[in-house]
């Protein structure tokens, strides 16, 4: 039997069980320490009273033979989809029932719909960004190209400066580096790929953090975009669902290559390899888009923004700079005093006991920054930015 | 761009969402029908009462900032594999955490899986086997050779029949047939696949239905399986989880191919498609293995094994030959009267209001067979096999 020799052509770890490891390591010499995680963008808010209520109802159902549920459709409850695309046409985007696919989260969805597409693409991927764009098509043996965010570009890299390519990953609000395209911005890439039969894939995980009512929230919100797009969300930060798992992707019928529909072809693929998310999960999912779900779980995002606010105060205080943060979750450092992204890694675990994610860990153009999470508790973001703030004074 | 063209190599529809669409059509036409489903594998019995407490537990854990979970490790939360080792220490099995693997089903699992072995490779499929097999591999363009199971070997092809090959699934207790290896067939399975260097998938998504204790309910229990074999398992059909999405895989360290340890190849593959499975659900799937969960569960599968028998018994009554339903709950019945599997189906639908699945959607040597489920209330379940010993008796 033969291997996916592509496996070989990895980097050797995932970034975050790199940093989990530096961690336990430095908690086991140091079993006393007290450490603040902002490394992981991990939530910590816990789900809120209408998802648990919704989620306790379901469990309750599934415990009685008259409303137990055995398989759903693999793509969905209507319920959730058409709640899904409710909060879609309140951003003023139509969409049909049966192009929201409902999944067990983002990065999965991510990964498996590049089971759609032939190897020999080329994709065009930002860097910095998101380690799993690269790493799924390693796996595969898909040619990647890099196009660089930086300073310069506001971290926003566009059409003009890209090389050619088949497929493009846009992360919008970024992730690491919290900058967000505007609508003149993404209508560059939309007509791009329309002007060459190229796909993008718009992960839209942060969109709930953009508080700007003039930057777009979904691709769709731009002309042509379903020609040309998929959108990938999740409840993960919209809803505190990371330990919780549900996330969904959106494949418009109109999104045609080489005469074919790309809808049913996710279909074919979902119907194959998954088996649809638990009932009691999406029961949760819906009951985040009803008037008490919606309120509860954008006071938690009130909360993350205002511990980002927090942060970027403190880093004002010492003159450091820094991006995203305020339609983002994430702070976006500059390294002070000409420290790699892991020698200051280490030096804040060790000096401050406080973790956070090295850019470089995001893409070789992430190297000399710093990426720094607002999901924490608001009483340990001051306590860390405290440390940071004295730790870099020191420097 | 380029689409997987390899789509277009696959059978239009997916077995079961064409029988669903030939019984919604059905119902729209007849709204009135009384129809009993015994065609897709659906259990039919709630959760029972330790898993639907330990779900609610922790819906409130989820719902309290104190015990919140975000993100857990992909492969599963320690206290899930451990209880899933001990499951298999009670076989005789001795397994380490990290050989296993919590996902949310054997369906994901059996696709995903492939994402490790390369393309060239042939895989051998039994046939009749669970669509899934063939379709994952025809998606990848994998060259798919056949094992006929026929009444001659008892639905049961051995290595001597088979064709060379680098990749073979064995499904047992086997979905469509019922068939079960015995420990010599597996062991002759265990020795071609070591010899070769060959690779056994094998899917024991039943084995919690044998209940011959001279019968194997995992591979490893034969001698030099783990250095050949992956074990896929689940709890759809162990304790009812069809809706709530929880199974798992065993990849043995000791499973080496061309030098490479296929254990940390479907970790990384694992973290970096896939997050894991809902907290909530693993505390759901711990509890089957309390005292409580295994009593309430296993009284569950003895429910469906006297489905099982009374399904059996009607079919001798009009002396009907079928195999299977004793250590699984499928009767794979021979259709009188030499109808095609499609057409006994529309006769079934029509005239007896009883669903069922036709032996050829599960591979050509399936035809004129049909296979019965026995996951149904048992009231229902004699009602359906009154009907069906009348619509035979005219036949």
């Amino acid at each position: 039997m033969k291997i996916n020799a592509n496996y070989n052509n990895l980097e050797k770890s995932y970034l975050f069980i790199t940093i989990a490891k530096k961690l336990n390591e430095y908690k086991e010499a140091h079993p006393e320490a007290d450490i603040i995680k902002m490394g992981i963008g991990d939530v910590t808010r816990p789900l809120c009273p209408a998802v648990v209520n919704a989620m306790n109802r379901a469990v309750t159902e599934m415990g009685n033979a008259e409303t137990f549920r055995g398989y759903g459709d693999e793509q969905g409850y209507s319920f959730l989809q058409d709640a899904i695309k409710g909060y879609y046409a309140g951003k003023g985007v139509e969409l049909e029932t049966d192009e929201i696919f409902v999944s067990d989260g983002a990065k999965s969805d991510l990964g498996n719909i590049l089971d759609l597409i032939s190897t020999e693409n080329t994709v065009l991927v930002p860097d910095p960004v998101y380690p799993v764009y690269v790493d799924t098509n390693v796996m595969a043996g898909r040619k990647i190209a890099y196009m660089t965010g930086s300073e310069e570009n506001g971290f926003l890299p566009m059409p003009g400066d890209a090389p050619e390519a088949d497929i493009v990953y846009l992360c919008s609000p970024n992730n690491p580096t919290g900058a967000v395209y505007d609508k003149d911005q993404l209508k560059e890439w939309v007509d791009w790929a329309n002007e060459r039969d190229a796909l993008i894939l718009f992960d839209a995980a942060y969109e709930a953090f953009v508080g700007d009512e003039n930057l777009p929230t979904s691709i769709y919100q731009i002309e042509g975009a379903k020609t040309c797009a998929i959108e990938v969300c999740s409840f993960s930060k919209t809803a505190g669902f990371t330990g919780t798992r549900c996330g969904y992707t959106v494949v418009p019928h109109a999104l045609v290559r080489e005469n074919t529909e790309l809808n049913p072809m996710w279909r074919r693929r979902q119907t194959t390899k998954f088996n649809g998310v638990p009932y009691i999960v999406q029961r949760g999912a819906e009951a985040v888009f009803t008037e008490e779900g919606y309120a509860q779980t954008r006071a938690d995002i009130a909360y993350y923004k205002e511990n980002a606010r927090i942060m970027a105060a403190a880093l004002d205080e010492v003159g450091v700079t820094y991006f995203g943060g305020i339609n983002s979750p994430y702070i976006w450092m500059k390294i002070p005093g000409g420290m790699t992204g892991w020698e200051f890694f280490d030096k804040l675990l060790e000096e401050a006991n406080v973790v956070g994610t090295p850019g470089v860990g995001f893409g070789k153009a992430g190297e000399g920054y710093f990426r720094l999470t607002a999901f924490g508790n608001k009483e340990r973001t001051i306590e860390a930015m405290e440390r940071i703030k004295k730790l870099i004074s020191l420097i």
